[in-house]
């Protein structure tokens, strides 16, 4: 049973960024209120003004989207709110891919919405620019990969938080990596120097209601004060007790049957079914890795 | 003259990830009205929502902060907030270490705020979990690098956000990767493997409004339609002459004697005095990728 819900789960590890959450107002919010039994300190929260509310109610859609297209004005709306997010140097060193064409976004991430949003950590422009003005420009190491793809990073989630506020929704998923990741490039004749694609945004109109929200863990092992702090075995304990508990939504929906499928712990399953691929050290270079030097940015080393 | 500028501003490079934002209304945005000429397009946007308009007005602060703490409340909601991003199979693999002492804030990132919070990728937590189950887990490689440090971002931005709907400032600052970044895991006692610290965010209130918000660029070379279009001549002339207009705040606060300093244009300062460690190609390992080894995050390689 082990193995059928490996390779079900594997396959289905396409997937991502996120769980499916529920909207619900902050009276009715189950996980929530149990999630917050270890909140660090037990301090009171501040009430939700609408910006709060609107995060306090992310949620990310797994299933299917409707087919339908979303206003430009929105499209629009949102690419101005996610290039708002800090970066570093005001260089924006990052690209976004606006994909409509539903056939293309199928091959680049499985998924289809109104529209997808491939942001890639970039380099180009600048590169283009130091060029025409006859600067030597270098932007070739992982300082600069991992610097961009925070960039990067920032753009998409202010987009998903503008999303939501909005009344879209969205997945975040790095879809994009699974597979042959050599496919994003060809779909999206991106550079193959100094551009990597990092993370896709779906946005659209779900077909389906999720069901409930995802829920998180808060304390221990989450949030550490003034020093790192490792885990006690108690504390081990209760995450793994945690992660049991239905009421606390933490387990993802494909571990609904563990159970019947043989695994005492929702941890049991994540490690045995789910992340099964991590049970042994990496034995060869992934191709991330390997499309990470490709494009330039690992320093001193070749593809 | 230049050299003098470029140890200057290099020094300052501690500095990082965002500009400094005015905090205007809608209506007194010089700068975002004209960074719209080039909006992809021409489509009008959606009326402002409290997010949205939270989201617009996002501002990062490099001056200095007061020396006055944070509510509890409004950090625990913060925190919170912060929590609800997306994550990949919901494994919130991030620690995030709240800092209040002040010494400590300035030995990690020169900047003093209310609070620190240094978000780091890590996995010791789900590793405890493992061995706690007795299941082999190796999250060594960068692919779980990568995919992390994008759930961790998503976590920053979320907290950025919702801490200025709340009306405390921010800046977001990767100063940890400047200098000898031993000193972070040696200050917060990190763990040495499988643990990175990746964003600070500075929480606080400036001693200072910022006098104005960046511009950002948003046409050819950020977005792209269905495919990755490649500069051309006049659209790379078209960059440089917009991050020359001082009407659009494209440029760092730290250029503006660039006309007196001998720089013609905005971009030959950055290149020539901001970026010129990037002029030539690395030609040495930097502190991160052997940082990245040490953590057990580039597969296959020791530090």
């Amino acid at each position: 049973m082990k193995t059928k819900s490996h390779r079900r789960t594997f396959l289905k590890q396409g997937a991502l960024l996120g769980g499916s959450f529920l909207l619900l107002g902050p009276k009715a919010q189950p996980s929530r209120a149990a999630g917050n039994e270890t909140k660090p300190t037990g301090g009171a929260f501040l009430p939700a003004n609408e910006t709060l509310k609107t995060i306090r109610n992310l949620r990310t859609i797994h299933g299917n989207f409707l087919d339908k297209p979303l206003p430009e004005p929105a499209l629009q709306t949102i690419l101005q709110a996610s290039i708002r997010a800090a970066n570093s140097s005001n260089t924006q060193s990052y690209s976004i891919v606006v994909v409509k064409d539903r056939k293309k976004m199928k091959e680049i991430c499985t998924y289809q919405g109104s529209c997808l949003l491939l942001y890639c950590v970039d380099f180009n422009r600048l590169k283009a620019c130091a060029e025409h003005l006859g600067h030597p420009y270098f932007p070739d190491n992982i300082t600069n990969f991992v610097t961009s793809s925070i960039n990067t990073a920032l753009a998409v989630q202010t987009a998903a938080i503008a999303a939501r506020s909005l009344g879209i929704d969205y997945l975040i998923t790095n879809g994009i990596h699974r597979g042959d990741m050599e496919r994003v490039w060809k779909i999206l004749e991106l550079p193959t120097a100094h551009c990597f694609p990092l993370v896709a945004l779906v946005l659209g109109y779900p077909a389906e209601e999720p069901t409930r929200q995802k829920g998180r863990l808060d304390g221990a092992g989450v949030i550490h004060h003034e020093k790192y702090h490792p885990l006690t075995k108690d504390e081990i304990a209760e995450i793994i007790r945690k992660t049991d508990d239905d009421r606390l939504h933490l387990a993802l929906d494909w571990a609904a049957n563990r159970k019947a499928e043989g695994f005492d712990h929702y941890l049991d399953w994540f490690f045995q079914a789910w992340a099964a691929e991590s049970a042994k050290p990496t034995e060869q270079e992934t191709q991330m890795l390997r499309l990470l030097k490709r494009s330039g940015f690992v320093e001193l080393q070749k593809a």
